[in-house]
C-alpha cells in the first residue's frame, strides 16, 4: 500500500505535494519522498518516517520547480538497506524520469532479469518501482525514433509497457522536459484520480491515490483514470490522454473500500464512507439472521474504521450505538536498556474500554475485518473484564483467507486466522460467544449498489481469485516460502514488493 | 494544562515514566522532561516536543534510577527560551529537591520577589513552577533544624507552602537520598491520584495527574490525593501522607470533566466518561425544551471529545446518531520559502464533511465547548457546503466567558466568543440556525450526579467564580495587558504559567 | 581539486575507504562519498562535510560490498544543490556504473547537450562528472555488441570517451558485476597511482589520487598510472591494463608539487616533500642573486605548506631558520545574531607571530605561492607589527597570472594579484621591503631534477600555456564572465566544475 | 586540564566567548559550555564535543547577555553522565551563582561530605567544580548579612573559600544581577590573566587562562591574576581587585611551558614560546656534554609542540635542523561492524616520516616530554624504517615520574616509563641508541630566566614535591587504586576531577 501524487502547476508545488502525502499519509508511513522538476532539473528528497519528520525546512528549499511527484510507502519488514528503496527512483537515459507508484508487479523478477539480459538495464535494488520505471524507460527508447517526444510516442511507450509487465500499479511519473505522465493498470486494481483546479493563468492539472488528496488542497475532483489510460500533462499544463491498454477491465480493489482509502475518498464513483454504510446494511442483515433480536444490548465499533459500518448495524437492528472504547492516538515505544527486563506493553495504551458501556451487557463488536485475530481476541478480553455479558463480533468484511499479491502488506494463509477455519473455530480462537461475518457477496454487492457499472472487484484475499490471471498455487507458495526465508534472515533475498505484502499492520490505521 | 507523574519503584523506572507520560500527552505537547534519582542522584531530561521525539536511547540510557518524576507541558506562546522552562526544576539547597507540577501559582510574582528579597533565592525563568520549587526548599530549610529529613518535618514545609503560595498546583518532587513528594493544593483544584501496583518485594506506589497513567502500566487507582494533603514515598517505598492545608475544600476543575481529561480517567470519584454522558442527558433536555421535535433529523459530534455527550443527546432525543465529520490525525507544517506565497491551510485537512450524511437533513452539532467561535463557524460552514439544510449547534458546556488562572491556556475575555453576547448574537456569528448552551448549573450537577459528595468545583471559565479568593478584576485586567503586550513582544516580561494561559489551544485535542 | 580512491578486495571496504579519504582529505574538504558494490548492488552515502563528519556508523552499515570507490571534492562557491552534485554519480544503462573523478572536462558543455541531442541522456546537474560517467557509459553501450563485458571491450570504451572528452581527469569507477575501472587523462594533469597488498588469498589492488591514500592503509605503492591509461580489475581481483590513448603524454600539474600534495606523497616518480626542496634550493640561489648577504637575519616559513622550501633556503643561504609563526588548528564561525554587528575575525584566530623573533630583525619570510596577495600583505603586516625591521618575501613558485581549467579553484585574472603587475608593484601591494618569486624555469627544473624524465608539466598558472590545447582567451573569458554571473547570483548557470575553479583557498591548507 | 574565559561588556557576548574557546581549544576537547547573564537572567548551553560542534546557531541566539563565562574541558575517561558533569555549573542559592574552573580540588571528597552535613547543600555529580561552586555559594551566604552584596563582602567570601578548599583552582564566575568574578587559587598553579579593551563607551573587562584568548579577540594582556587574588567587575564594568589569600605564593604549572599552553601565549611574565626556546638552550647543552658532536647529522621536532626547542638544540649545536616527520591533521574513526574483523590503524594516519630525511642519517629526535614512552617507541621505530642510522632521543622535559593531582590528566606511576627506571633503561625501551632527558633544574632555570621573580614552580610530575602540602603517599595511592578501580569499572566511584589525572592524552595535543 501506498500513496502517490502528480503535479504541473505554473507555480511551487513543494508545499502542495507535501500536504497532499500528508493526506495519504495513512497510505503510507514507512517512507516519504518528493521529487521535483524545475525546468528539465529534478530535485529529490526521500527518507524512511512520516512526512512530517522527513521533509524540514532545508529539504523543501531543496526542492523548486512548478512540476512533480511525491509518494508515501507503507511499512515494510525492516531492512536496512530500505532507504535506498524509498519512492521516487530516477532514470536518466533516455530523457531522464522520475517515477513513484502504488501497487506491485507480480512478474518483476522475469522482468528484472530481461531488462538485464536484453537491455542491459541495472536493477539495484529489490523494488518492483525500479524494475517498472526501466520498463517504461525502455519503452520510451523503443518508441522514440529521434530525438523528441510527443504524447503519441509516450503513449505508445505506455502501451509497451502494459505489454510487459503484470500485476497492480498506479504510476506518477515526470519526463525531464517534457512533463508529468499518470498511469493506472489495465485492471484498475489501485486507485488513481485526476483533478483540475482554476488559476488565473488557466486550468491545471493533478493525480492522485485518493481524491481528499486533490480535494483537501484545493483542487477539484474531475474523475477517476481509466483502467490501462495514460494521462499525460505537458509542462505548459496541456493534457492529453489515451487508452493504452488492449483489453481494459476496470476490477478495483475492494479491500480500498473496506479498510484502505480514506472514508472522505472517492474511489470509481464510490463514496468510500457509503460503501462501508452499505457494508454495515449488510451486515445488519446477515446478524439479524443469525443472533436472536434480544441477544444484543448495544453495537460498538472499534475506532476509528468501523464506525460507519457498526453505526449503520445499530441502525438497522435497532440496538443503542455506544462507543465504549476508546483510542490513545500518542504512541510510543519500548527502550533496551542494558540489563534492564523489558516491560510488556498493555494493549490499554492504544485502546481503553469504558466499563459503563460494558457492565451487564450484551455487545455486539463491529470490526471492519479480521486478519489474524490476535487483535481480535485482545479486544473481546478487554470487553470482558469491562463487565460484559456476552460477546458477539462481527466482521463488514468476509474472512480474509488468501494472501494479496497486488500491494497490500498481508500475513501467509498460515497466519490467517480464517484459513481453513469453520466461522465458530474462529469465534472460539478469539474467544467471542458468536462470530458473524459479512459474506463475500454481499461485500461486493454493497459497493455495487452505489455504483452499478462496477461489475467486479480484485477481491483476491476474500475468495481466492485473481484477476491478472498469472497467480497460480506455485507462485503462492513461492511467496510463502521467501516470507519465511525473510523471517529467518531479517530482509531475505526477495523484492521489496513481495515483502511488503508480508505484513498487515492494523496500527498505522487509515484514519 | 499539564500531566505529571512521580514515583518510587525497586527497578529502574525510566520506561515507566516514559509510558506514563505517553498516556498524559493530551494534557500537554509543548515539552516533556523525566528526572530520575539514582541513590541520591538526579539525572534528568526534558526538551520541546512530543514525549516520543524528546527521548531518544540515549536520553532514556542517562536517566538510571528507581524513582522519578515526569512531566508533560501545554503549548505556550511560543518563545526562545521556553525550553529553559520545561520542568522538572532543580535546587540543589537544602538537600536536593526536583520538582514538576500541574496548576498556576496566582501570587508568583510577589514570591518571585520575596524569595529573593527575604531569601535570597535566585529564581532565573519566568516560570511559577521555578518559584514553588524554591518556597518548597525554603521551607524545608526552614522546617528542617538539624541535618536529618524525617516525613513530620517535610509535612511541616509543606503546611509552610500552602500559607505562602495561592492558586492550583498539583506537585510531584523528589527529594535527594529521601524520596518522593507529591502534593495538591487546598482547594483540589487539580487532579491528582495515588496508585499501586503488589511486587515480589512489597508494594510500590505512584502518583499521577490522571488514572489513566497509572492504570495504563499496570498500576491500581487507590485513591485521589485529598486538597491539602501531602503523600510522601520514601526510597525503601514506605508511604507516608498527612493533611498539611488549614481549611481544605475540594474544588475540583470543571473543565477537567467537560474536555480536558482524558475519558477513560477517573477524577475524584467521577469516570470523565460518565461525566459526559451525563452532561449529554442535561443538555438534550434543554435542547428538547428549545427546538421543536421534528426539527432534528440526526445527530453529530465533533470528533474526538464530544462523542460521549452528542451519542447520549441522541439517545435522549430518539433521534439518529451519525458521524458526518471524519478527522485527519496526520497534520504538518506550512514551510517558508523565500520568494514563494504562503498557501492558506485548508481545514479539509484536518476535518472533512461526508455529504450522505448532511444532504438535505436538519444536523444538531454537539461540540464539548465554545471558546472563540472559529472553529464552530468553520465547522457550521462545512455542514452548510455539505448539503445540509439546517445546522442546530449545541454546546456541551456552558458559554465560556472568563479567563482561567489556574493553569488552562484561555484566551483573554475580549477573544472569547461568549462575553456580553447574547445565545442569539453568538449562533449568528458561528452562523448556527440555532444555539444551544448547556447551563451551568446542569454542568455541575452532571459531575455531581455521579459523586454527590462534589458539592463545589472551580467553574471560574463559566461563572467568573475563583475559589481562591484571591482575583479581582484588577488581577484580570492585569493579566489581559500582559497578554496584548506578550502578543506585540512575542514573549512579554510575563511568566510562562501567566502566558499559558493565554491560549486555549484546541488543535492538540484530549484524543 | 579533488581526491579519489577505487578498490577490489576480498573483505568488505568501507573502513578501507573512509581511512584513504581522510588521507586525501586535503585535497578536498567540501563533500565526500563512497559507493561500495556489493556483488552487483551498489550502495552509496554522499554529503556535504569533513568526511569524519559526513559518515556515521549507520551510514557506513549502509556500505557492505568488498569493492568499491570513495572522493573528496574541494570547496566551491557555496550552492543550496550543491550536495546533489557531491560525487560518485551513478548510471544504470547499461551495465550500472558508478564513477567519481578529479580533474575538470573543459568541453563539459559541448558534450551535455550531445549527450542529450544525440543519445537522450538527460544530465540532471551542473557538475562534469556526471557528464564524464554518461560519456563513458555511451561507449560502453557502442562498445559492447552483446551482453557480456570483457576487458577488451570496456578498453574500447575508455578509448572512445579519451576521444570525445578534453581536460583533466583521474577517474575511479566501478561496473556492476564486473569490476573497478581507473583511467587516467592522455596528458596525465591529475594523479593516480595504483597499489598492491599481498593477503592470504593473493595480491589484490587499488588506486588512489595519491601515494599516501595507498601506504597509510597498508598498501605498496606500485607505480602510477600512465597517461592515457585505463586499469581494470575484476571482482576476482584480476589486474588488465592498457594504454587507451592515441597520443598520450605526461604532463603532470606542477602546482601538486608545489603546493597541492602532501609532502609524504609521490607522484609520478618525484616524493612531494624532495620537490619542495629542490624549488627551496632554486629559490635561494634566486634570492642570493637579488638580495644581499647580510640583508637576511633568519628565514621564516608559513605553517604548514612551505616548510620544506624554506628550511632548504635558510640552509643554503646559511641564515637562521626559525618558526615565527604559530598556526591555530581550531577554526570557528561567526554565527549571525537578529540585531548584532558581526565582529570582524582577527588574523591571529589562525595565525600568530612570536615577538622574540622578529624583534628588529630582517625576516625573510618563504610561502609556497602567493595568488590573490591579501594573506601575504597580512602576514607581512603581522610580521611588522611583532617588530621586524625588514620584511623580504619569497614565494617557492612564480607569480600566479592565470586561471586554472583543469580542477583547481583558482580566482580570475583580475583578482590575481601579479596578473599584469611587475614584481616590485606586487611588493608594494603586499607590503613588503622586497619580494623575490622563483623563476618559471627552475621550478619546472626542480621537479625534473628528480625525475629527469619529467620533460612538460602543466603549468598553465603560471606560464598560461594549455597543454589539452582547447583553451583560447574567448573561453577564458568566457570563464570570468561566468564567474561574476555566479558571485552575483549565489551559483549562476555554470557547471560546479567551473565554479570550482573560482576560487583557491588556503584556508583549508594542504595539511 | 581546561580552559576558562570570563566577561563583562556592555554589548552581546556570545560570539565574543565562542571565539576565545576556539583559541583556549588545546586546553580541553571533551566538553565546552557556555553561560551567559542577561540582567540577572542565566542562559547556558554545554555539551561534550568540540567548541566547533557544540554551538550551532540555536544555540547561541539562546545566549543573550552582555556578561557570560566559558569553559572548554579536557578528555576524561569516558562516562555516559559525563555530560552532566559540563562545565559552568549553576546553584540559584544564594543570589544565582555560574561558575567554571581550571584545575582540581585535592580535598573536594572531604568538602563533598561537609557541604552536605553542615550546610545540607546537595551536590549531585562528581565533579569538583560543583563542590567548588557550592562552596563559594555557601561563603556568600555566610558573608553577607543582609540582602545587598558589594565587593567586600565578596571578597570576604573569596577569603573564606581559599581557607576551605585544598588544590589548584582558576575561576570565572557570574552572581546573578551583580557582576563577574575571577579568582586564582593561593599557589597560582593554574593560569590565569586579565585583558581589558577601549571601547567607545569606555573601558571594559576580560579574564582567561591565557593571554592568547585575550589578545586574539581583540584585548589587551592587562597582567596576570595574582595567586589568591580576586577580581570582581560589576555589570557597569568596574573592576575591583583584592588579595583574598592569607600567604600567596606563585608557584605556577611548569607544564604549562612545557607543554600545555599555547607557544604565543604569555603566563606570569613568561612568553611560552620564550621558555620553550630557552629549555632547548639548556638541553642543547646538556646533549653536547652526553654526545660526542660527530655523531648527530640532523635535529628533528616531533611537530608540533616541540619544534622551538628542537631548532634551538639545533641551532646551539650547529647542527642542521630538518622537519622530517609530517602529521597529519584529519583523523577519524573505526567503525564497529558486525562480522567485520577491525582493522588496526597505521601510525602513518597520524605521521609520517619523509625518506629522503633519514636516509643514512644520524638523527637526534627532540620531544617536549615522555610520559609513557609508547608514542616516543613508535617514532624511533619509524625513523629506523625510514632509513635512519643512528636515533637518538631528546626530551626538553626532565623524566616524568609522579601523578599530577592540580588537573592535569597523567598516568599512574607504574603506566609511566620513567618511574623507577634508569635513562639507559628507558632508552632500551623507546628503541634509542642514546635518550637525553632535560634536568629538572635546567627546565626550572630556562623559565626563571626569561622572569627572574618566579622563585618556584609546581614540578610535581618531575619531582614529586607537591606545593599544597596536602599530598601524601597515602593520598597518591588512593588515587592509583581508584583509577584501577576505573578501569575496572567504566568509570568507578571517583570524582572526575581524579579521574582527568588519569589520563595524559597527547593526541589532542597543544596546537
Amino acid at each position: 500500500m501506498c500513496g502517490i501524487v502528480g503535479v504541473v502547476s505554473s507555480t511551487p508545488v513543494n508545499q502542495l505535494i507535501y500536504d497532499s502525502l500528508l493526506l495519504l499519509q495513512h497510505r503510507g508511513q514507512d517512507a516519504a519522498g518528493i521529487a521535483t522538476a524545475n525546468g528539465s532539473t529534478f530535485h529529490m528528497h526521500k527518507a524512511n518516517g512520516l512526512v512530517r519528520d522527513v521533509f524540514r525546512t532545508r529539504n523543501m528549499r531543496g526542492l523548486p520547480g512548478a512540476a512533480g511527484i511525491g509518494q508515501v510507502r507503507y511499512p515494510t519488514a525492516g531492512s536496512a538497506s530500505s532507504e535506498e528503496e524509498a519512492q521516487p527512483f530516477y532514470v536518466n537515459a533516455p530523457y531522464g524520469v522520475i517515477l513513484a507508484h502504488n501497487g506491485n508487479l507480480t512478474n518483476w523478477k522475469q522482468l528484472h532479469e530481461e531488462l538485464f539480459s536484453r537491455d542491459r538495464r541495472h536493477i539495484n535494488t529489490h523494488s518492483d518501482t525500479e524494475v517498472l520505471l526501466n520498463v517504461l524507460a525502455d519503452e520510451l527508447q523503443r518508441a522514440s525514433s529521434g530525438l523528441a517526444l510527443d504524447p503519441p510516442t509516450i503513449f505508445k511507450a505506455v502501451a509497451g509497457m502494459h505489454r510487459r509487465v503484470r500485476g497492480s500499479y498506479a504510476i506518477a511519473a515526470q519526463i525531464a522536459g517534457y512533463g508529468m505522465l499518470a498511469v493506472r493498470d489495465p485492471f484498475g486494481i489501485r486507485p488513481l484520480c485526476l483533478g483540475s483546479v482554476e488559476t488565473p493563468t488557466g486550468k491545471e492539472w493533478m493525480v492522485a491515490s485518493e481524491s481528499v488528496a486533490l480535494e483537501g488542497i484545493g483542487y477539484k475532483l474531475e474523475r477517476d483514470v481509466a483502467p490501462g489510460e495514460a494521462i499525460f500533462i505537458d509542462l505548459d499544463g496541456k493534457l492529453y490522454t489515451q487508452q493504452c491498454a488492449d483489453n481494459p477491465v476496470l476490477t478495483p480493489c475492494i479491500f480500498e473500500y473496506v479498510y484502505l482509502a480514506r472514508p472522505d475518498s472517492c474511489i470509481d464513483g464510490v463514496p468510500v464512507y457509503d460503501a462501508r454504510l452499505r457494508m454495515g446494511d449488510y451486515l445488519a442483515e446477515k446478524i439479524r439472521r443469525e443472533v436472536s433480536a434480544g441477544d444484543i444490548d448495544v453495537v460498538m465499533p472499534i475506532p476509528d474504521s468501523s464506525r460507519p459500518a457498526a453505526m449503520q448495524v445499530a441502525n438497522k437492528l435497532g440496538v443503542n450505538y455506544r462507543e465504549g472504547f476508546f483510542k490513545n492516538r500518542y504512541i510510543g515505544r519500548t527502550f533496551i536498556m542494558p540489563g534492564q527486563a523489558v516491560r510488556k506493553k498493555s494493549v490499554r495504551q492504544k485502546l481503553n474500554a469504558m466499563g459503563v458501556e460494558f457492565k451487564g451487557k450484551n455487545v455486539l463488536i463491529v470490526d471492519d475485518s479480521i486478519v489474524r485475530g490476535t487483535t481480535s481476541f485482545e479486544i473481546v478480553q478487554m470487553a470482558r473484564e469491562a463487565g460484559a455479558k456476552k460477546v458477539i463480533f462481527a466482521s463488514a468484511a468476509p474472512p480474509v483467507k488468501f494472501p494479496n499479491v497486488y500491494g497490500i502488506d498481508m500475513p501467509t494463509r498460515s497466519e490467517l486466522v480464517a484459513y481453513g477455519r469453520t466461522d465458530e473455530e474462529i469465534a472460539r480462537i478469539i474467544g467471542a460467544d458468536k462470530l458473524v461475518y459479512q459474506d463475500v457477496e454481499a461485500m461486493k454487492q454493497a459497493v455495487r449498489d452505489i455504483n452499478p457499472k462496477l461489475n467486479d472487484f480484485d477481491a483476491s484475499c476474500f475468495d481466492g481469485r485473481y484477476v491478472t490471471g498469472d497467480i497460480d498455487e506455485a507462485y503462492l507458495e513461492r511467496l510463502e516460502t521467501a516470507r519465511s526465508q525473510a523471517d529467518r534472515d531479517g530482509t531475505g533475498g526477495l523484492g521489496d514488493s513481495e515483502r511488503s505484502q508480508l505484513h498487515l499492520q492494523r496500527s498505522g490505521g487509515n484514519e
